[in-house]
């Protein structure tokens, strides 16, 4: 017998799978983990499905039942209480006793005759005594003979209908047709900041404030602290800290002759005083850095490390490992390239390197390096221009220890392979964010990464800029325009970051026309900030981290849902919570110079609203409140005073029905 | 060393695959397979790539060289020569040498010196050498002299792109990073009548046309086959013609209770003249039906049998097999029920039955045993009342012999079920089309159908009738309805079928208004019909089959695309053969009453079409030929007339630039 007794039951197409299980789906630590399948059967019986999950290496399964949705699509969720990787799947079976009752159900109704049907059900009660452990047995056996009794057939219902029967049954099911999902499939779990965090770039050579001729260490860096935190960051990334290379090293404005005072590029790693595991003396010391670790933490920030995995011709590396380098014919090391550009100061490591072991091992140690000194977010630089399986097993070897780490991708890149990135372990990506800016571009998107499947494994980190970025809106749009981007940055992702103090400064002038390389930029130069200068947008961005941090529906992002309405220039979109506890709707004109209006239509069904009532439209930036009723409600937004409008709504204002003395 | 070279490569999303390569994707034999995938790599390496196919069981590849599209999608195709099941994957590595020369001719552009990057070049086709057969690995180490001459070095161009060289370089390419994806995809190659078939029902009963009070034989269908084959029909489908049963046999119009002389529905199979493997005496013998089976071939007609697997209370299978029955507590055999609907006449197969095995193979017996007389096309009646792993495994046993065999779903269930039956091995699959009736509805399930990857699989089979479905547009639309559900069903599909003659004959009288079976029906009773009468539609068949025939976009389906236009009421859509050959645009007035109008915008670009020229459209079915040109144009329908335009565009009509005298 090659098949002796035939699986009726098909559970297909379970969800969250990246790649049908090949890369783990994403969620947070506490957040509910939804799992769906396609289950049927055929014919008309009733099923009974399970979800099965656990947290990977523990043996045996925690189980969950499904209900159904609708279509054949089924649904249950588990709650994760750990970090790292989960594992499930989906088990299902016929549910004999249910298809038996609602059958029997039915023909009574009709009408007919049903002492055979009692007579069939006493025989699936029996069997299920069988199968029963301790008093239960006896319970069923006695709740068989009443199914077979003369007071059944005169009441079938309430014989079959018993909730003890239901209770005892559900307790020792026939699991005799049970199958499951041929995929266990894996999920990772994730700390809270990997969804939701708020970023502050910043050079810490840049500040130090009482001295503009003095190159800022990790000490003006403590001091900054109580600013950047003051503005609702949770998260400073600093560029590299690392010694930087004296050889081919840039002067200001990208020049190839660098000056006897200029810095060069802290992408630059490593000289003599050291490569990726040491800091730059002018910084400080390790012990110094350590310091803002704990005062940044203390402040509830992390500090996020950059993981630029190239060399200065001057690093430690070059001459202990020259195997990891790509030689020349002449006897030189391959400079990076990306003919015709030439950066001299930076020599890529050879990733097909004959001792490529002994190089990701190295690697793998500078984080390694870093989260012992306390490091738990790292940004990685252009991590696309090196093998895209070498991060899935550096990111997979710290997480495994380290489940707590964040790596954030900074690659802007072709789709596909900034999507691999984040299958492959990226916890948070750069996005096509930094150049979207009008309404369609937006909206498409966002769709395709939070709507598509893809926001199962890639979260945006949203950046209106960045130092290599100086988009050409902010440059046109004024003070209206770095408003504007801040605040689409905050609400259409929970995960943004600004490049600081550039741009809460609106700092906006390009080195050239046409490019988006800032003018004086601090990659090769030291910057002294006016912190306090009046055209700062500081209070904007402090508001719209509080309405952040207030509003939890402004913690997700796959939540994100667009309306329609019928001005271009105005983009409006909602987030709210699964329970719709909060609900955000957020209006932004998108044209930083003039005055728009539009009528906006709200899916009051779609957002648990009753559509009969009223709504009070809470604007949290403006602290404005207005009353929206029916359908259709007029909005206009003048930029000069605040481009995006960011409503709390208030789902249902009471009436005198609510009052005692209206009863 | 547990990775001793790192695989740079990255192949993902390789498609046709259904359920990531759990079912196979269908094509028909002689079409081109089309492959695409995802493929890329860090950095800015160039790729190469190869789609590798073979016929199952065959040992090697066949290797096609993939193309890149946009976007890290790549494309290849092959052409299947022979029935069955197929496999491909995808293969691609690093062109080291196409990545070299791209450097090259950037720098060089850009005036920079190249010398050294001879040298390198000069390398890579030395190793090339090593590699080459025969005669190339001299030519190769003469070019890599060349290139590291002097002369290189004055017109680097020219010794890199040497074609000699790209051609010796592309017969030894450097594949040390050659990786392969992991999934080897099934495809099954179907016969041409799989996609492209025009099904006519008929019940042979009711073919007596000399006499109206016999029973009609095969003899009598021989006779009507030209009747058929003039309408352009390639297939006939007999429901089933086995001896039907006799205990609890249905009378006319479904009454429990049959005359002396009721027939009883043929889906009552099985009395004591036999079974599944019987002919109903009074249709004739089973070497008449052969002769039917071989007089229907010589007129291109292929005959279809009914499948149903359930058997009267008469079938010799109920004493021969009692443990194929379920049986209840009183000694009898469950009979078919869906509560309160009660089937006396119809006993199911347990397929939870202890003795399985031999129930499959004896139903797969039946298959065989009809296939041994000639039958290759079977429509399968309720297939979703029996298990899915059931016909997964018996067409797969049909489709292993004899890969030409049809299967044709007849289930009206739940989407999901109906896929599954189709991705199961189920070549054509009835549909939702006999209640659609709305442009929207129209439009909604078509584009579910063949845009979303259903396609691959799910192949439909559009029924504007059938004996169990008499729908309320054809009850209450009279002649137009006929008129244009025939001709929707022609050409939305390229497989669909009639019940006729009652559908030419626009018979819509229902048993109960509000229900949707026929008054009289031919399951239960002998019709006699009057082909000739004046409001037959046999001239729009024949019509509409014959555009199909002649029209190779209308041979297809997934190729369908949905113009929109402002009017509810027409529905407008095209379908193209892959070189724009052929171009069929239809549009419909779907209110069967009224005259409506509209303006269309054709998508001249998508269509292959030039948009400054004139086009003829030409309406097959009327005859009508009409110039249209620009973006708009006007389409007015008068249901009275035809309520359909199925033009034919001729491309481009000719100017006088065409011409020699204008030159």
């Amino acid at each position: 017998m090659t098949d002796p007794m035939i699986k009726r039951v098909v559970i297909e197409n379970v969800s969250p799978a990246v790649d049908h299980g090949r890369f783990p789906a994403k969620r947070v630590i506490h957040d509910p983990v939804t799992v769906s399948a396609d289950i049927f059967v055929d014919g008309h019986d009733r099923l009974a499905a399970r979800l099965l999950y656990r947290k990977a290496g523990d043996t045996g399964w925690r189980e969950v039942p499904m209900h159904l949705l609708n279509n054949d699509r089924w649904e249950a969720a588990f709650v994760p209480r750990h970090l790292g990787m989960y594992e499930f799947t989906v088990s299902a079976w016929i549910d004999r006793f249910a298809t038996w009752r609602s059958q029997m159900e039915k023909k009574r109704a009709d009408g007919q005759a049903v002492s055979l049907e009692l007579q069939e059900g006493a025989a699936l009660v029996k069997e299920a005594a069988g199968r029963a452990e301790g008093p239960d047995a006896g319970r069923l056996n006695r709740l068989a003979e009443k199914l077979r009794s003369e007071e059944a057939a005169g009441h079938p219902d309430a014989a079959a209908g018993d909730p003890a029967l239901t209770r005892l049954m559900a307790r020792c099911p026939d699991t005799g047709s049970r199958i499951e999902y041929p995929e266990i499939l894996p999920l990772r779990v994730e700390p809270v900041k990997a969804l939701y965090s708020t970023w502050y770039e910043m050079f810490p050579r840049s500040c130090a404030d009482d001295d503009p001729a003095r190159h800022g260490t990790f000490k003006d860096c403590i001091k900054r602290l109580p600013y950047i935190a003051g503005m609702g960051f949770d998260v400073l990334y600093l560029p590299p800290v690392h010694p930087i290379g004296r050889s081919h090293r840039k002067g200001k404005n990208n020049s190839v002759q660098a000056g006897p005072d200029d810095p060069g590029s802290p992408w630059a790693i490593g000289a003599e005083e050291g490569g990726h595991k040491s800091v730059h003396p002018k910084l400080g010391t390790l012990a110094d850095f350590q310091d803002l670790v704990e005062k940044a933490r203390e402040q509830g920030i992390d500090i996020a490390m950059d993981i630029a995995f190239q060399c200065s011709p001057d690093h430690p590396y070059v001459k202990e490992h020259p195997e990891w380098f790509q030689w020349r014919p002449d006897g030189t090391i391959q400079y990076a390239e990306n003919p015709p550009k030439k950066y001299q100061d930076i020599y890529p490591f050879d990733f097909e390197s004959s001792n490529y072991e002994s190089l990701r091992n190295e690697l793998l140690g500078i984080i390694e390096f870093w989260i012992d000194q306390g490091i738990r977010i790292f940004r990685v630089d252009n991590p696309h221009t090196k093998p895209l399986r070498f991060w899935e097993w550096v990111i997979g070897r710290c997480k495994q220890q380290h489940p707590e780490t964040i790596f954030l991708s900074e690659a802007f890149t072709r789709p596909k392979t900034m999507y691999r990135l984040a299958k492959g372990g990226f916890t948070q990506s750069y996005t096509y964010f930094t150049w979207r800016n009008l309404k369609w571009e937006i909206e498409q998107y966002f769709e395709a990464v939070t709507k598509t499947g893809v926001g199962d494994f890639f979260w945006p980190s949203l950046w209106p800029s960045t130092p290599d970025i100086l988009p050409e809106f902010l440059q046109l749009g004024g003070r209206p325009a770095f408003i504007l981007r801040l605040m689409l940055a905050a609400t259409l992702s929970s995960s943004y970051g600004i490049y600081g103090p550039a741009f809460e400064l609106c700092i906006n002038e390009p080195l050239n026309p046409g490019g988006e390389e800032y003018l004086d930029s601090e990659k090769f130069q030291i910057a002294h900030w006016h912190l306090e200068a009046p055209q700062s947008i500081r209070p904007f961005v402090a508001r719209i981290n509080r309405i952040r941090l207030e509003n939890p529906a402004l913690q997700q992002t796959r939540n994100l849902m667009f309306h329609p309405v019928d001005k271009a220039e105005i983009l409006c979109f909602s987030k709210y919570t699964d329970d719709f506890s909060n609900i955000v709707f957020v209006a932004a004109n998108l044209d930083p110079h003039h005055v728009h209006s539009t009528w906006v239509r709200l899916p009051f069904e779609e957002m648990g609203l009753e559509k009969e009532n009223s709504f009070q439209m809470h604007d949290l930036v403006s602290d404005a409140r207005y009353l929206w009723h029916g359908g259709h409600n007029y909005l206009e937004i003048d930029p000069g005073t605040v481009p995006v409008q960011v409503f709390r709504i208030r789902r249902r204002m009471r009436t005198e029905n609510d009052f005692d003395y209206f009863m």
